[in-house]
């Protein structure tokens, strides 16, 4: 049987979430129904980032064993047609080998967390950022984030319901941009790792806020690390502005591939 | 009585357009109902952009007299807890002169088309550019653009449905960016001018995207602006990709402004 990987993108609003449940429509649910719908032996799809409610992707990746072969293109062009009207789209397709795995072969997951500060609510941006009403100190959230940096068991910032067996993780890159446009200043955190704990990215960029806010001292972001309890987090913000830009692996199986 | 000007962001989807329409939901519509909730005598607003259905804000700016004075901010708080669930926002609002007007008195508007080359549908983007299936050259589509700029009758790229006196507009700035992303390529395309005719934005993004699929010869645009008649247009392409971005005063009302 072939095994075909996907780049997914979609708008995370409507879902419980990345993971098939029972009750509640999701993203791999919505995929998967598609996919029955032109192989009705596929198995379930595998995704290397189990996105929470409200979290959108630009650049999921999952892999499904089909009975027949594909052309990766005429894939990705029907599975899209029976995805709609949902906002879920296959944006890549590419035969992979057969022992290629979405989750475990992944190198690296780029979050994306969108800031926005202004006090009119969000038109444009409703539901992909996080607004808040006052400025932020870019400069006091970059030198409290240069303590998360590196590798740390992140306790703290992780879930009490996630499920990895070690709170240990390296964080290669936490970077803030801050952008400032008529409709409102923009902050953008920009992290890297080869995966994450649950809700880690959004602990973090909590906490950091914090600090940008000025109710924090930056050192306090090292200290709570250092503290490795869930009470000493500042705060988990809301999946809005969260996106799961890319997933990486040693050959990038979309290379030269078909969308 | 006072007047004030606000600065408008709209999802321009769920409506007719900007102009208040009896059997319709308008922004303009919406915005004045908004209005009379904190201020039942208020008269009509007016825009300095009619924009079309489909079309986005994330500039555009009304005035309106009303009978007492109002802190900007806490005006501007206000229409938008009466816009809810509105995708409308007054992003800034400030008293201006009583003589201001926001149309007559703007000296520049900015918009942005935005078109996305990918096979797979839209998701995020969804609404926010007009989708093809073809990558474009940018470089020719540069070429024709030349021949646009500057004073003339642009009488080809104007709705037969325009109600301005006369065709002649000067296109100051026609620029075309291309960028690409793992999502798809895209062209953003921004024109500025004192004031623009009915669709022709539209018209001219349509007739460049032919000359960018290798359908038209990039010296075949500046003929059809020298044809001086509809039917030598390439095409109008959808609402979808198109934002007012900005519309600029000999002096910003907004310096300095709540919002």
């Amino acid at each position: 049987m072939p095994r075909y990987a996907f780049r997914i993108e979609y708008d995370g609003r409507p879902f419980s979430g990345w993971q098939r449940q029972a009750a509640h429509p999701s993203v791999q649910g919505a995929l998967e129904a598609a996919i029955a719908r032109i192989a009705p032996e596929a198995p379930a799809t595998l995704g290397a980032g189990r996105t929470d409610a409200g979290v959108h992707a630009l650049g999921q990746v999952a892999h499904v064993d089909l009975e027949r072969a594909w052309d990766p293109g005429r894939l990705a062009a029907a599975v899209n047609a029976h995805l709609r009207p949902h906002p879920v789209a296959v944006v890549a397709a590419a035969e992979v080998a057969p022992g290629f795995h979405a989750r475990f072969d992944a190198v690296e997951r780029v979050y994306l967390f969108r800031i926005v500060a202004r006090r009119a609510p969000l038109v444009r941006d409703r539901g992909f950022a996080w607004r808040i009403g006052h400025a932020l100190d870019a400069a006091a959230m970059r030198e409290a984030a240069a303590a998360l940096v590196g590798r740390h068991d992140f306790t703290t910032f992780r879930s009490s319901t996630c499920q990895a067996k070690s709170p240990v993780r390296t964080l290669d890159v936490l970077e803030i941009e801050e952008t400032a446009a008529p409709s409102g200043r923009e902050y953008r955190f920009r992290l890297l790792a080869r995966s994450f704990l649950h809700n880690q990215v959004r602990g973090i960029v909590g906490t950091l806020e914090r600090v940008g806010a000025g109710a924090w001292r930056p050192e306090r972001v090292g200290e709570a690390l250092a503290a490795r309890e869930r009470a000493a987090c500042g705060l988990v913000c809301p999946p809005d502005g969260l996106t799961l830009v890319a997933v990486r692996y040693p050959e990038d199986p979309f290379a030269g591939s078909a969308g």
